[in-house]
């Protein structure tokens, strides 16, 4: 067996292995009863615990070289494999396991307390545990700074998004920073004077899912190779053989549940259509978690949001809900319904005009504090200038004990300037991403946005999309992403899909073009 | 760490690895689509790699030899614990690991065609496949033997039934042999005058769902630690923290579903019952076939056909089903229903009179094959004079193409004597436990009725079972179980567990006393 065979082989187990993960993963989110949690966490740990082993086996440096080595016997696809095999084991090799072990006890303690802490606003004991989490992330940083040659964040960032850097993201959300609040500003104005009526419930969980299974078939989703389920957090999981996506409903709105079935339609069909010569591989796994992001965000922002598309949503949910004569389910209502832009506290609720600037916040806030220019006591407060700067909104000062749940922004009687009243729960501490370390996530989801409308510019040389859409005629669009993103799988890097792809580098005017042309002019 | 730590430390890793196997095997059954299953085959053959290398590994001897040489220096359960591990290690070690590869390759092969060959009633080409697989069998069993000092096929039964013997098993099937064709031909003329019912559906899915969760609530099952699913095999899987039951549904009948998944649940109880203090162990784990099969038929037979808990049943059914003044839902007819007696061919299908028939023909059958004392070419003719001797009908020569799936025996219509009409599908190619080798399993079917019998009279001595089940008071029960069966896990043999329990080994009588006040003292 050459070194490289070995290295299939080895990459091949560790395939299978991640397989049970992640299906034991989903069934820990959408299947299992809670008593359940406990043999399931051990179970799990030690599964990732065999993962690890499996990824820095003593061999793989070995192999490696020796296959680097003799690299001219290799076809090209191979040589791409290798190239990201090694890219993932050095990722993986280049903690010590002190470290590892460190940052996984930090994570846990520190998101366990935080599901409590945030229901209470404790800001200062959750400081306690995420000062940790921090004073790790940095070491980890600090160690893959050095062996990448990038600076400290970049080196994080390079996790998530390899070859993306602060100098890039700084001009790009420059960029996104000099016209977004302006437009934002011009488009609640403009939505003012529009009436939206919220169509009124109950919608049945079982219509609901139909609904949600209707659309998937639609945009492709392939149910002979994955399934949908429910769990409190929706996500997409499992793996492309058999992708498992998950939604929550809610029975007083169904417009949640079913775009979230979109989205998440969006990562799985990235997911089923990575080119199988490639399976087990790293190369054939997606590319990074902005381009798995583009493609969730395409599937909800460009497609299923589109005027053209929301027709048929609109006609679908009256027949599924029997709402024939409800005037609240008029495509007028349910389009306006779908393009409601509003400043909020709460990134996962944003629509996408306002959600860049909670990611470009979160970003600002970790580069600088992974790369020690600011200290977690700092978090806060520049949490509440920047909310104000970006979005007019500000957590200080508006937390009412009580009242805070439904709080809303604009509304006086709920706001108060004691500091003791900081809505740290629906500011700083909103998020899971810093509990367990993940420092350098935060670009994708915005990263995604700009790549899917660069996306869907490109393919509308190409494609009448608008005239699919009516005619919920989705091949075309799949073979389009299916050649250009899909079938790729890591072979590329993020750059050159993104040039092969649309004959130029990420550029976000795109993006502005897309929100201009939905928001204004119509 | 001691020899014995390292024992339990390596056991606690199996564990956890076969927690991951219970769960994404009860997937594969219960919740993937078809286009998962390469995958998740190759997955699933990983783990059991690792799971037989964990069990196995080059250490494992030593510690035991160790563990045993400082055993003074072990609490009693610690000792207990350390048997256990030693006869779970041995089983494992004995055979050389080509033949473990030959087996499982045999036995897929064996396993996969009969899938149609069952259905294409093609024994001939069946038995060749047969052949190679007993042929290693018969290998197995003789490593087994010389190991275990016991004869062939008792070293087989001892994988399933530890303790039990041909000796024992010729004399207490022999017993049963002597007076259940009588019972059986009696009980049928007494039942020729009652007319049964069988109520008439659709019965939805989701309402016998409903149903099933009820009983299972009544019968303690804990739904904090488990669930209720559907496969097209009834099964218990999961692990004692998360025990996954499933049934399958037929909308024109839903007495079998229900009664499915009282069997089911009493399998769940037991799991779920195991005593915590020896969880991940061996000792911690049911003590055998026989015995988990005592618990789902103590479950089924002991309780729910009870006419004391069928009373219960009709009358839910008539509430779930909205059959108020349907007379089929009468408690004299789902008695009668549910007591129903009638030779038949198919074991999975058989009432508890004339089951032991099936199991005591398969264990002669498979005793003499492993033994060498026939050969595969004989089984249909001995299959056939067995099943004419115990049950008074025959395989031979009934078989017409396209009828054979509705025959029944007392249908003169539908019998031929030409050789090329043998019903083998109905016959000896019904079951798959012969296809991939587990010869020595189908006692335990058996003796797992027998227990239920002799645990149910033992109970009697100090509870009134049928006060507890008219008022639906499951919980004396249960604590007797829990106490007795449950809670010791497999820390005392079978036997000891028997006379602990019951004051006295194994005795057919019980069973035989059971069926005469069930089936003729009514």
């Amino acid at each position: 067996m050459t070194a490289y065979q070995s290295l299939e082989k080895q990459f091949k187990k560790l395939f299978n292995y991640e397989h049970l993960a992640a299906i034991c993963g989903w069934d820990q989110a959408a299947m299992m009863p809670d008593g359940g949690n406990e043999a399931r966490a051990h179970a799990m740990s030690e599964l990732a615990v065999l993962c690890h082993e499996t990824l820095t086996a003593p061999e793989m440096g070995q192999w490696i070289e020796e296959a680097e080595a003799t690299v001219a016997s290799l076809s090209e696809e191979q040589k791409v494999s290798l190239k990201e095999m090694k890219r993932v084991w050095q990722q993986a090799t280049v903690l010590p396991s002190y470290l590892v072990e460190a940052k996984s006890i930090a994570g846990s303690k520190c998101e366990h307390e935080w599901r409590t802490q945030r229901k209470e606003n404790e800001w200062d004991k959750f400081a306690v545990n995420l000062k940790d989490v921090v004073k790790l992330a940095r070491e980890e940083a600090a160690i893959r700074a050095e062996q990448t040659g990038l600076s400290k964040y970049n080196a994080m960032l390079d996790l998530y998004e390899p070859g993306m850097t602060t100098e890039k993201l700084d001009v790009i959300f420059g960029e996104l920073k000099s016209w977004l609040p302006e437009l934002t500003r011009q488009i609640i104005e403009k939505q003012s004077n529009v009436t939206v009526e919220e169509p009124a419930g109950p919608f049945p969980t079982e219509q609901q899912a139909e609904l949600g299974k209707k659309l998937m078939g639609i945009l492709g989703f392939d149910f002979n190779h994955g399934r949908l389920d429910v769990s409190i957090h929706p996500f997409c999981g499992g793996v492309p053989q058999d992708v498992r996506i998950t939604t929550r409903y809610n029975e007083e709105d169904f417009t949640q549940a079913i775009m979230g079935v979109v989205h998440e339609t969006g990562h799985a069909r990235y997911e089923q259509g990575l080119p199988a010569s490639l399976q087990g591989f790293p190369a054939g796994q997606a590319r990074s978690m902005g381009i798995h992001e583009s493609q969730s965000l395409f599937f909800e922002m460009q497609l299923a949001r589109s005027p053209e598309f929301v027709e048929h949503i609109a006609s679908f949910a009256k027949d599924t809900f029997d709402r024939q004569s409800d005037q609240d389910f008029d495509i007028s209502n349910i389009n306006a319904l779908y393009k409601r832009v509003q400043p909020g506290y709460i990134r996962v609720d944003a629509d996408e005009v306002t959600y860049p600037a909670h990611v470009i916040l979160r970003y600002e806030i970790e580069r600088d504090l992974i790369e020690g220019n600011i200290e977690v006591d700092d978090i806060p407060g520049i949490w509440d200038q920047k909310m104000q700067e970006y979005l007019g909104i500000s957590t200080e000062g508006n937390f009412i004990n009580g009242c805070m749940q439904d709080i809303h922004w604009t509304d006086p009687e709920c706001k108060m300037s004691t500091a003791e009243n900081h809505n740290y729960k629906d500011g700083c501490m909103q998020d899971i991403h810093w509990c367990d370390g993940s420092f350098g996530y935060f670009p994708s989801y915005t990263l995604g946005a700009m790549y899917a409308a660069q996306f869907m510019a490109a393919m509308r040389k190409t494609i009448d999309v608008d005239i699919c859409l009516k005619q919920l005629e989705i091949a075309p669009i799949s073979a389009w992403l299916e050649e250009n993103i899909w079938s790729k799988g890591s072979t590329l890097t993020t750059d050159e899909l993104v040039i092969q792809a649309t004959g130029e580098p990420l550029n976000p005017e795109y993006f502005k073009q897309h929100l201009i042309n939905r928001y204004l002019n119509n």
